[in-house]
This record gives C-alpha cells, structure tokens and sequence, in this order.
C-alpha cells in the first residue's frame, strides 16, 4: 500500500534562492486529503548525477517519488531523460503531445523550435498528463510497486495537472476512500481554536482534525475514511457540523475560500455594490477584492485617503471632528464610510483609519477603527493589533472584510 | 576547503504545507556572497530516526550542513539533541545561556518552565550563537573537516543569526575576501537582459554575474573575490559599471532595492507629493508605495475608480472622452491623471486603466495604457502585457513605478 511520499524538486533557482519552494508547500497540503503522507521535501539542481543520485535515494526510502521543474524546452531541462535512464526506460516519442505542442503554437502565433518537439517524448509505458496551461505535459510511472510522478515547475502549470491528474488517481488508488473539507475561521487565533476544540480532536482518530494559521485566518481540516457502513462524507459532514456549533458565526466557509471571495458572493447575490475608504491600509482592502475575477459586478470604487486633509477633500470628512477626536477614532471611521456612501452612491461601504506604525511617540500603533455601512445597519469598531506594519494591516483588511460579512448576515460583531 | 552546502530544515509544519521554506531560499540567496554553494535543500519531520538519517546523508555529500528549526522549547524540538548523539557528542549545560534565558524571561515578565532550560544544553566544543529575537540560541560544530550549523526556525530569528553569525564565519573562512553588489533592472525580461550581458558574463570568472527575474524586475548579482593587488570592492564597481553603460537608465538601482522605494526616497529628495488613479490594478500601486514607513511624508491620496462611472464621478473624467476612444485609452488615461491632480492638488500622479483578463471576448486582455504627471511634465504609454490577472495587475504597477522614475529623473521611456 502506497504511504510515504517523497517531493523532488529539480531547479538549480530554487537552490540560489531565487524562489520559495512554493510547490512543495501545495502538494504536501493537499496529499492528506487522498490519505497519503508526505516525509521528505528534496532539492537538487539541473545536473543529471546528482539529480540521479537523488532520485535512487527517494525511492529507497518513500513509495511515491514526485518531481516538480525540469520539463520544459530549454538545455537545462532534463527531468524526464535523467529519470527514465535512472529506471532504465526508453524514450518513445508520443504523436498526440506531439500534435498538441504543434497547435499550441499555432493558436500563440509562435514559431516551434526543435526544442519544444523534445516535450513530446516520454519513458516507455507511462501515463501521460495533458498541461492544459503550457507546453510541457507531466507524467506519471509505476515500476516495482512504487509511483514517480513528473510535474512541471512553473504553479499555474502545476496546480491544475495536480488537481486534474493526481489527487483523482492517488484518490482511486486509496483502500478507504477519504473525504476532506476546510472550514475557515477569522476573528479567534489559533492557539484558541486549539483550546475550543481539544476534546473533540483528542477524543477520535476517525475523523482527523488538523488546524493552521495564516493572516488572521484559521483553517481546519477534517479528513475521514469510511468506517464500516458509514460513508466517510456523513462522518466529515458530522464532524463539520460539531466544530461549526462549537465556533460559531466565526466560521465563515466551509469550502476553503477566501474571505474576500465570501464576501463577493453575499454582495453579488444581494445585488449590492461596494467601496472603501482606505486609510492605513492604503488600498490594501480594494487590491484584496478586485484580485477576484468578475468584482466589477460589485466593486465600485475606493479613495485611499492617506494624508489627513484628502479625508476631508474626498470624502467630506468634517475637519472639527478629525480636532476633537483624532484622525484614527471610531468618529473619523464613521464619517469617513459615510462620506463614501454620499459621494459614491454604493449600496454598501467600509471604512478603516488606523496606526500601522512604526510610530512616533505618540501614536498607539496597532489601534485601528473600522467603521461598515449597509442599506440597514451602520456599526464601527476599534481595534488593537500588534506586529509589525505588514501585520497590522493585513489585520484590518480581514476584520474590515469580516465585518462587511456579519453586517450583510446580520450577524453580531465578534467581541 | 569548504565549498558544498546542504541546508536540512527540520520541522513537521513545513511537509504539512503549513509553510513555504523561506528560511532555505534566504539562506541560500545569501550564501554565494561568501564563496559558498548551496547543492542541496532536503525537509524532514520531527522525527529522530530520520534526522538521524538525513543528517548522516548530508554529511556524505556536502561539506557544510545549516539545519533550521527545532531548537525550542518543546519536547517537538529535538535537532540539537539528536545531532549531538549521531555525532557522539555529550549535551553541556552553558552556564551563560542558563542566565540568558532566565533574564528573558523576566525581562518579558513570564515563568520559565524546566522545559526552557533544555536550551542551555549544548552540543560539546560547540560554538553557541547568541539570539537576540528569542529564547533559542543556535551554535555551530566543526568535526572532521565538516561544519554544521544549527539555527532557530522563526524567520525573525534566524535572519539576524545568520546576518549576526554565519556570514562573518565563513567571511574569514574564505581564502579570497568576497564582494557582492545587486543591480536591478526594470523594463527589460530577463532573456534580454542575458542576452545583452552575455558576452561579460562569457569572458570572465572573477567577477561572476548571476540574473534572477521576478515580477518584472530582473535582479543581477555581482560577486568578486580579491585578484592580487585588486580589492574585490573594485572589481565590483568597475563591473557594475560595465552592466549600468550596456543596459542604460534601466538599471534603477544597484543596492537591492524595490523599486517603489527608489520611487518613494525621489519624490522625498524633491519634497514631492504623490497621488495615483487605478483602474484595473485596483489599489494595488498606492498599496505598494504605502508599505514604505513613513510614505505619509510623500504619499497623498489615491483614487480606485474601477467602475467607469466613478472616473467621471471621482475624477471629472469626460464621459464623451470614455465613449469616444474607450475606457482603456491613452485619452482615459491622461483624463484619469489630469484630474487626480485637479482634484488633490497632489505634485506629481499617476494613472493605470487596462484590461487584466480573463475579459469578455471584445476586451484585448493585456491592454493596459498608463499615464504620468509631474511639475514639468506629462507623458502617457499603452502597453501589451501578457499573462494571467496577476501578472497583468503587478506589471501594470511595475510598469507605472518606472515611469514615474523616468518623469522624475527626466529620462526617455523605454521602447
């Protein structure tokens, strides 16, 4: 039975640091969902003996070996011959890659190089996987009981093949069939959730439960098999179900999206649309949204008002109670998204003013108002993050998005 | 001599896919500034047998190994032990780090557990490494011609270790002090770039040059070790000063620096105010330039009018000019800017309106025209980017930084 995996990746940039290993990262993620676990992350560069060596080494030790990098066109590539050499197989040419290639550059109005026809030869007897987003499709080889897996190097070539081709082959190889879902939760940390949840994660092994923090948001994972007559979707459901009424209206998906994306869809299917007015986050919130194909839909606009006089002069923010209370209060937040909803005309808006530091003396970095208005409710809140600049504003992005959310849902603010 | 590295990142979270492996692309970015490459990265779990292992593998094939993570406090961290037993070496209670911990945890006014005292013991003969960011310090063993480092996971921790520790080590281990420069280049894709360069980078080995790309920006490193008489520092000027005349005004830096900065110390030198009007990058530039502390001194306001009635509303843009030549126009674009500066009163604006895809069938994804306004000048550019919506947004802004650059520093646009 297949359990260990191993993750090779070829590329001498990843050994000069010029990227993170970003696609290890991503399959590792997602391999417990089809019950495999991953053991050893590996690195080489683009020379065949130490590519070979490496390649000898994961398959001593792990039972699925999975390349990334090293399948396209140039001289430096060479995933696909140093492995089949390693495993003692052939190169044959494939005619339908090879006609694939041909079309693509055909429909990129490009010229092919003999180079390019190189992606269409494989080792003897594999399964070819289609590259829907380029030119050089993966493979995959069982030999001797264990399963090599070629993928490509650049993420968006990688992650659909990954998503079409191994979770679905990896997902039928599986003895019990396993299902997985993520909630998502924003507004508790994780050592929290942790807390929250102990005695249900210490109290079963079927489902697993697995928690991880990123930006203010928490993911959970749960992963059953099938016990005996009881599909392993009913005891997820279940399971999903417990933590939902443990944590609440915190939990805002439990289909692993984005909170920006939650957002959208409430504001889209409500036929509503949306702006902000920015201050310390300095367009942080509007970059978040319209990162999301289609938010023309809903998104109108935004003004970053980042020096205290464009308050006034965009928005209409009063300059006396900027005086009375301060350019970061819960008063400026409040004119600043009213302000927004008058000059724009949104159905919905958000407000954030805050200090993201580092401060002067005087300023309490980390103190952030969020003001949200709807068609029928008006709230601000102020907030007090810590960490560093980056931190404290990506925090307000999130909260600011949460409380668009609760305010669409009528939910109450979390405290 | 010293010359092979492996870096073994020791942690569970990393083959969870918790977290990207930041600490081996910095360690590994870093490293050829000292003479030193990086051959190999391999990621194993908090596991002692297969530490073990991977630490007996690594020493075999290199000849330096810097292992990250596992040197907190819980019974999780286990690196240091373990590598001291598959060295044979004795654990050593470090009276100094003992006292070190203790004043920590007072300082943050804490309890210390026994726990916490574990990271005073330390690998027999060692060198320990102080850390100035947390409770776990690092050290360094030098066996049998081999050197191993061991160094904290936390990013904020292990890079001023490392800055602190390891590049002076190997400073003064090189034979040939070394010197390194970073130029960047915006403008130009990294095969012109190689291109251009190729027959510098051909004809010698001292200095060597290496180019990475990344968002637009290629990066070129230039590293040098003393010849003789020749201090290493010259050989790098004088190479430097090669790259600048062969590729021009688009060499914007040569102190590895981003680009919104560059932009961001102009307009402060010349006590200039800065406003912008996106479109289709949707905030994303005004967020670039205020994640720079203290860009309130030059950053004024920014306008996301993404929807084509808020650049009329917003900006005053004609509504007869936008039907007349379309949104995504030279024309739109020098209204989009014109009126920024109408209406903030800011010194010098900028402003993005393209099409970032995926796009209904009449819109030319890629389509992005940009346009400049400064004291003494006023330019606008279409550009024809290609790639996905992320790639088209960040290129819009790369692009829209450098010709804020040129506007400033009065040179010619790039073709």
């Amino acid at each position: 039975m297949l359990k260990k995996v191993e993750i090779l990746s070829v590329g001498t940039e990843l050994l000069m640091g010029q990227i993170a290993n970003t696609n290890a990262q991503f399959i590792s993620r997602r391999l417990p969902e089809v019950g495999l676990g991953v053991f050893y992350h590996s690195v080489v560069g683009d020379n065949p003996e130490r590519l070979t060596e490496c390649l000898h080494y994961a398959l001593s030790r792990s039972d699925v070996v999975i390349t990334t990098g090293g399948l396209g066109p140039t001289q430096d590539d060479l995933t696909k011959e140093v492995i089949a050499k390693a495993l003692d197989l052939d190169m044959i040419l494939d005619t339908k890659s090879a006609q694939l290639i041909k079309q693509y550059f055909e429909r990129m109005g490009k010229t092919m190089s003999e180079n390019n026809l190189r992606q269409a030869y494989f080792p003897y007897g594999c399964k070819i996987l289609d590259n829907d987003e380029g030119t050089a499709p993966g493979c995959m080889i069982e030999k001797d009981g264990k399963v090599i897996i070629l993928l490509p190097g650049p993420p968006r070539e990688l992650i659909p093949m990954f998503n079409k081709h191994v979770i679905p082959f990896f997902r039928e190889k599986c003895e019990a069939p396993l299902t997985s879902k993520f909630l998502r939760v924003v507004g508790i940390g994780e050592s929290m959730v942790e807390k929250k949840l102990m005695s249900l994660v210490d109290s079963q092994t079927n489902p697993t439960i697995a928690t991880y923090a990123k930006d203010g948001i928490v993911t959970i994972r749960v992963t059953a098999h099938d016990e005996g007559e009881i599909p392993s979707s009913l005891l997820v459901s279940d399971m999903c179900g417990k933590i939902s009424s443990i944590l609440g209206d915190s939990v805002y998906t439990d289909n692993d999206e984005e909170l920006e994306y939650t957002v959208f869809k409430l504001l889209a299917e409500n036929k509503l649309t949306f702006s902000c007015a920015e201050s310390c986050t300095g367009g942080m919130l509007a970059e978040k949204i319209t990162s999301i194909p289609g938010s023309s839909q809903v998104f109108k606009c935004a003004a970053v008002t980042y020096m205290t006089a464009s308050k006034t002069e965009m928005l209409g923010v009063d300059a006396a109670v900027i005086d009375k209370f301060g350019v970061v209060s819960k008063e400026v937040a409040l004119e600043m998204v009213q302000g927004m909803i008058n000059k724009s005309g949104t159905d919905v808006a958000v407000s954030i003013t805050g200090y993201a530091g580092p401060g002067f003396a005087d300023e309490p970095v980390g103190k952030v108002c969020i003001g949200v208005c709807t068609p029928d409710c008006r709230t601000v809140k102020e907030f007090k993050f810590s960490g560093n600049r980056d931190r404290i504003r990506t925090l307000s992005v999130i909260n600011a998005l949460d409380m668009v959310r609760r305010a669409l849902l009528h939910l109450d603010l979390p405290d």
